[in-house]
């Protein structure tokens, strides 16, 4: 399949050498900043451009990995340079299909490729563990859009629109808000000179346990066990940080309502 | 040296078991439940009692793996017992070492040998990995418990009480909390028809990120990029259940007061 790579960020980059390591092909590489775009595109053996009305126009995909904010204008200009009847398809979780078609108005070919995954430049994802979630407006391109997925990874998922907003929100618990907890957790630390590597192993086992059942049932800790004396003296050792008690308390207290 | 285990769940179990791995020797197991004391007294080669007043007396350690709210009374049954000048250790994060002294008045030789791990029955725990915190009343004890600690884990840590509450605390934030935020994020998906392990990839990716780095420095998402609009979105998806909102309030707020 001819592929356009609309973006260079962190994941059009690993979209990108997935791509070709699969044996796909991709055309062409676009970015705003030209030496982004031609680094990628080196690295890929694709062409390169750093003007929306100089991407190519008989490619059979293009996957827009932009800004979330920025996805319906890149899709807009395209459908205006000319690219009318082929597929747009963008990367975010939290961004609706209809973004690429609504503003370009007439575009019906659009749909999303979602990787349920954080990248980062200096980490290699590993995409025989992460699933793919694709969305298409017309079950031709849910299609082309599932068999691009099957070749990218072992775990794909046709999910529509709502689903995966929904599971755009539930990553950010598992994700973004754990991570904050980690945070927090460093920080308590700091206070009394000891250093976060004393918590690594029990954070690891405490992902690695979701192997042996749900969540729920690995539930432990003083609020599951209604353990009020140590829930207590926990809330005093926080005295004088509202913003860490606050957080304390209402997690202990939907930790509470579990039924194991 | 030779080791009582007053205990015989989950942390006795494990402890034992390492102890006896690494050449120590555990020569008697306590449990009032006869067949729990038993079955590990058989697998460790030790002798097994159901009465504290069977507790052998000439051990150099008794190490007190009991339920927390159950300690300082085992302590003082044991001295009670005529067990006046032999070196006490619970292993509980959420206990204050003096509940071993507290009770039984008399009794100076106490301390705690801490493991700061979740066990649970069906996991091995790998000890190579697992921090040992060490604190004692006297600097004699301290010396013996860090060299148990050493021949268990290579990471050991000589810390006060106070350090120990603290600890304790920063790991109910980073155990007990995210595993509830991962409970929250499989009942998310449920409700959509979508499966837990959609999100097992990225959880595993936030935990190996760590390695690369504090957590504060790999915070992503809605929160920290102040991004308003996908905040709001995700409060309307979770309109009718308050909880929910409330601990994604509250955690958007503590998050985008960070300065990365």
């Amino acid at each position: 399949m001819k592929i356009v790579l609309i973006g260079a960020g962190n994941v059009a980059t690993h979209l990108g050498r997935r791509f070709v390591e699969v044996g796909e092909e991709v055309v062409q590489v676009f970015s705003r900043k030209i030496l982004k775009a031609g680094e990628l595109a080196l690295e890929l053996g694709a062409g390169y451009t750093n003007g929306l009305e100089g991407v190519v126009k008989n490619a059979d995909l293009y996957v827009i990995a932009v800004h979330d904010d920025a996805i319906g204008e890149v899709a807009a200009e395209l459908f205006a340079s000319g690219i009318t009847d082929k597929l747009f398809a963008h990367t975010s979780g939290a961004t609706p299909m209809w973004v690429l078609g609504e503003v370009a108005s007439r575009h019906r070919r659009v749909g999303v490729f979602y990787p349920v995954q954080t990248f980062s430049k200096i980490r290699q994802p590993d995409f025989n563990k992460i699933p793919i979630c694709v969305t298409a407006s017309q079950p031709d391109d849910l299609a082309v859009l599932m068999q691009l997925a099957i070749n990218t990874s072992p775990y794909c998922y046709p999910i529509s629109d709502q689903q995966r907003a929904t599971l755009h929100l539930a990553a950010v618990f598992v994700n973004n808000f754990t991570n904050h907890l980690f945070t927090i957790g460093e920080n308590i630390l700091k206070g009394s000179d000891m250093p976060f590597e004393m918590l690594l192993p029990l954070i690891q086992e405490t992902v690695e346990k979701l192997e042996n059942g749900p969540p729920a049932t690995m539930q432990t800790g003083p609020a599951i066990r209604h353990d009020t004396a140590t829930i207590e003296q926990h809330l005093r050792q926080l005295e004088g940080q509202s913003d860490l008690q606050e957080i304390y308390r209402i997690l202990t207290q939907s930790i509470s309502k579990i039924r194991q």
